[in-house]
This record gives C-alpha cells, sequence and structure tokens, in this order.
C-alpha cells in the first residue's frame, strides 16, 4: 500500500461524490477540553461514506465485469450506496435484501435503479441468494467493508478532513464491519503528522475489541444496540491493517450513546445515524485523553427514519 | 449606501462568526428542476444568522456606549445573539424576556451572559421594561431587525453566498421583520450578477407582502404559523430598503411549510427552524418561475426544541 494510491483513488473517485464540509462547535469544544472537527459524511450523496467504497469498487472493474453487472446484500446504507454508484457509471446493480429491510431503505434502492431481490432475513439466506445472482448473471460480488477497493474509497473521508486540517493528533471513526476505520487509519497514517486511529464501538457489540485483544476475528453473541450500523464483524482483510494502524478501540455504554447523539442534533444542527454518534461518545467519556488535542470525527451517515417527527 | 461598507462590515464581524457551509442535494435539485445552493446559517455561532447584525451592531458603539451595556427584548434567536455578542466584546447585555419564553431558551441567554428581565408576554410590557433599563443603566437599545447596523450584519450572509456561487439567478430569504430580507437584497444588489431577491412568507402572516401592495408597513390580526420566527412586521428603516430591491414576495400554506421541512430535514440531514422551510416551500409552490435556474437560499437557523426526539 502507497500513499500515492489512495491519491489516485481519491482523484478518479472525486466526479461522483460530495466534498463534505467539516464542522465545529464551540459549545462542543468547551464541554470537552479539546478542538473537534466532525467530517460531515450525512451530507454524502446518499446519506453516508458508503458511495466513496462503493464508487471505487465499481471504478476498479474490467469492461467485461460492468457489462454483467454487481450484486450485493445489505438493509442499509450499501445497498444504496451501490445502486448510486452503478447508476452513475452505467453498471447493473442486483441488491439482495431481507424481507425485514424497512420499505424506505427499498424504495431509496429501488429510487437509485437497483434491482431488489428479497429474501429470507437470515445470513445465510442472504448469501445463499446473492450467490445464486453471481452464478446466473456472472455479477461481480462487492462486500461492505471487506474488500482493499472499498477501504480504500472510505480512505478519502479522513485523507480531505487532513487535508483541511493537517494538524489533527487523533481521528475517531466508528468501528462496524472495519470497513471504514481500516481505510481512517491508512489515510491518518499516510496523511497524518503524529496523528494517530481511534476506533469506537458499543459495548454490545465490541468484537473488534475483543478482536485486537486476540489476535484473531471475534464475533457477537448478541448485537442490541441503538448502533444499527455497527453490528458486523471484521474481516480478513480490513483486520491486519486495524491491526497494524488502530491504537485503540474505546468501547461506549448504550446511555452514552443516546447522550452524544442528542448532543450532536441540537448542538452542531445535524441529523445523523446513531452509529454517528459512537466516536463523540468515545472523546466524551475519555475526556483526560483528548485534553487540548485536535480531534477529527468522520460522521458516518444521516439516513435516519424521521417518520416519528413531532410535525 | 455603498458596497464598500458591507465589505467593511465582513471583515469587522468575521472574528465572532463562522463563515458557514453551502451545501446541495441532487435529490431536491431534481425534485424542483433547479440548482439549489442552501447557505446553511443554522449552523452559524449560537445557531442562527442574528449573530451577524448583532455582532455588528454591537462593534458600532462608542466607547461610551460599550461601558454602558445593550438592551433587548426577545424571546427568541435575538436574544441569544445579542448575549453572545456582548459576551465576545466585553458588554454587558440586558435582556427583556416575556415570562412565555421557553426554559431552554432563558438558559441559552443565560450561559452567554446575558443578564434577564422577565416581563409579562405582552409587547407593551416588553418595551416599557426595556425603556425602563435604558432609562436607568444608560444601556443602548437594540433593535432585532429595524436597525441599519443590524441589516448590514445580515447581509454578509448573502455575500458569502455570492463569494461561493457568483453566478446565482435569485436568492429567497423567509420575511419576518425584515431584517434579514432587507440585508440580503443589499448584498444581491450589490454583489450579484442579474441576481434577484425574493422573500417568502407564510399566507398566516403575509404582512410583508400587503406591504408591498398598499406602500405601507401593514400588521397581522392573527399569527397562527407554525413559522414562529416570521411573525413580525416590518419596520421603516428595511421597509425602504425592501421595496427597493426585493422583487417579490411568495406566500406560502402552512402545509407547505411543514412538507417543505420535511424534505430539508430527511434530504439535507440537517436541522432547521420552521421559518428555514418558508424560502423552499416557495422554490416547490412556484417551480415554473426557478426552473433550470440557480438558486440560493438562506437557511435562518437551527434551534428547535428536540426534547420530543424519539430516543
Amino acid at each position: 500500500m502507497k500513499k500515492t494510491t489512495i491519491d489516485f483513488v481519491a482523484k478518479k473517485i472525486a466526479p461522483y461524490i460530495h466534498k463534505t464540509p467539516v464542522l465545529t462547535s464551540t459549545q462542543l469544544n468547551e464541554m470537552v477540553g479539546a478542538t473537534l472537527f466532525f467530517k460531515c459524511e450525512n451530507f454524502q450523496k446518499m446519506g453516508a461514506f458508503k458511495i466513496r467504497g462503493a464508487s471505487n469498487a465499481l471504478l476498479h472493474l474490467t469492461d467485461e465485469e460492468k457489462a454483467k453487472g454487481v450484486v450485493t446484500h445489505s438493509s442499509g446504507n450499501f445497498a444504496q450506496a451501490v445502486s448510486l454508484a452503478a447508476k452513475n457509471l452505467g453498471i447493473k446493480a442486483y441488491i439482495v435484501m431481507p424481507s425485514s429491510a424497512p420499505k424506505v431503505k427499498q424504495q431509496a434502492v429501488a429510487g437509485y435503479g437497483g434491482e431488489i431481490t428479497i429474501c429470507e432475513p437470515t445470513l445465510k439466506a442472504r448469501e445463499e441468494t446473492a450467490q445464486k445472482i453471481v452464478a446466473k448473471k456472472g455479477a461481480t460480488f462487492l462486500h461492505p467493508s471487506n474488500q482493499i477497493e472499498v477501504i480504500l474509497g472510505n480512505a478519502t473521508a479522513a485523507k480531505e478532513l487532513l487535508e483541511e486540517q493537517p494538524n489533527l493528533d487523533v481521528i475517531l471513526a466508528p468501528v462496524g464491519g472495519g470497513g471504514l476505520i481500516a481505510g481512517t487509519a491508512l489515510s491518518t497514517h499516510f496523511y497524518g503528522k503524529n496523528c494517530i486511529t481511534i476506533g469506537a464501538e458499543p459495548f454490545e457489540v465490541d468484537d473488534a475489541y475483543r478482536s485486537l485483544q486476540s489476535g484473531k476475528i471475534e464475533t457477537n453473541e448478541t448485537t442490541n444496540t441503538i448502533a444499527d450500523g455497527l453490528c458486523t464483524n471484521l474481516g480478513d482483510v480490513n483486520f491486519p491493517i486495524i491491526q497494524d494502524h488502530v491504537s485503540e478501540i474505546i468501547r461506549i455504554t448504550e446511555e452514552e450513546i443516546v447522550a452524544a447523539l442528542k448532543l450532536i442534533w441540537t448542538r452542531l444542527k445535524i441529523i445523523c445515524e446513531p452509529s454517528c454518534a459512537v466516536p463523540f461518545a468515545a472523546v466524551l467519556r475519555e475526556k483526560e485523553k483528548f485534553a487540548d488535542k485536535k480531534v477529527g470525527i468522520i460522521i458516518t451517515g444521516g439516513n435516519v427514519d424521521l417518520g416519528g417527527l413531532p410535525f
């Protein structure tokens, strides 16, 4: 892996993504005793950083592969990201979604032109259904987090943040499947000046924390967390990167996630997913660690169901 | 009035404000058939554009006036803006608030160091209480919208927007007391290239629309609107500017405001006040007028009570 690889990826995907703004809040800075820079990927196209990795993975395909289309299984942002990236590039996208996926997410995927196949809401059914499409159509399978092209695409968010704030001491990102934290850690390594990467994850799904302890990929027995984007496990592609370049993973209680989420909504005035609040909750939880530091935080996405709004 | 006056104001207040980001949304563009640029003053310091006008008004005071402090009456954003601007400049701020003002707003004012005097929730009581403080303390009264220094400070939001998007065809802002639309119209006049200013206001409080028709400042009999920031009337300072430089005022129903607000929250992923949705609702209402145009919209503030959030 070289720095120039990420430079190249950033140039390639530039036409298909937003350069998202970085927000600050004097009140939040005073509250934590550090200077915080929030990289707002909730304002990204389709509402999350995932369009970065999806775009890069699709741009990496051969013409022959492009002609046969791509397939993924997802109930969330990656389904939308692949659908939009494929639409942008004139590629067919087959999206396997569990029958439990919210109608609003199915509609979003369909709106971007993704061809949806509904399956039973189990990982086994999702994988089998996707593999059937691979077999039948010759489509290329895309993994939402455990694929180097996806990781390198994701890396461009932290790259942009460091271009805007070159003197950050630390960048935090949430840890789900590991694709974002691995990409973030690579950019911090290549573009930061003595900058480190810290992951954050709920106690309820602390598989990545335990994986770093044990040296092998751990799984979660249960997934009782409001941070529904962080329930997945690391993979064999991103885990070695995380082992090499992530300094530590801080774990957060559910109460801390909710408190941090409320602060972000009310003080930053942005709408973001519960998962996004996890890194900020980590800073609140371990204030002394971040005292007087310049801290970057990746706000990952904003696709929240606002059906319950009071108006 | 000269362009250089606004240039000077922008330089003076720069240390006390954020240069706020401009957001775009492909989905919203496709929905309206125009290219929209949202100037996000909900991310402004204290959460609204009002810090611009308040800062300029305070910077305009003589040393003697500064020493005696300032007074205003407000239940909303201007109270917070004056309190924060005064704190930044080491000036005493006396804030008259009606007893009906939400506790959360009283706390925000107190948090910025404003000295609160509670009065009966009538305009008469507010004005009398403020005048007593003027008489007793020698403090300078600041008006939230009908004062040229406030108008010129507000003008800097549209100035920044035009610096980032010089080829806008039109800028829309909501019309409440007239201080924002007047400032916006001045900047559009001085910094735009064939750019016009359009105001937007609820049918329920269409005093500005009627004022432009009749040629004199009209008032509202009732104020049954969700856009609680737009219930006030124009003043003798801003009305002539509006007459000279605002092309028209588009009126919006309450249902249209709510629909536009939901679109902004869900598609732009930002938290903004109901008043902010009024100009976007105007674009949705009169799509043909804005077809294929480059349209700037001032998102005025984000101080919403999120007590009813579903988490």
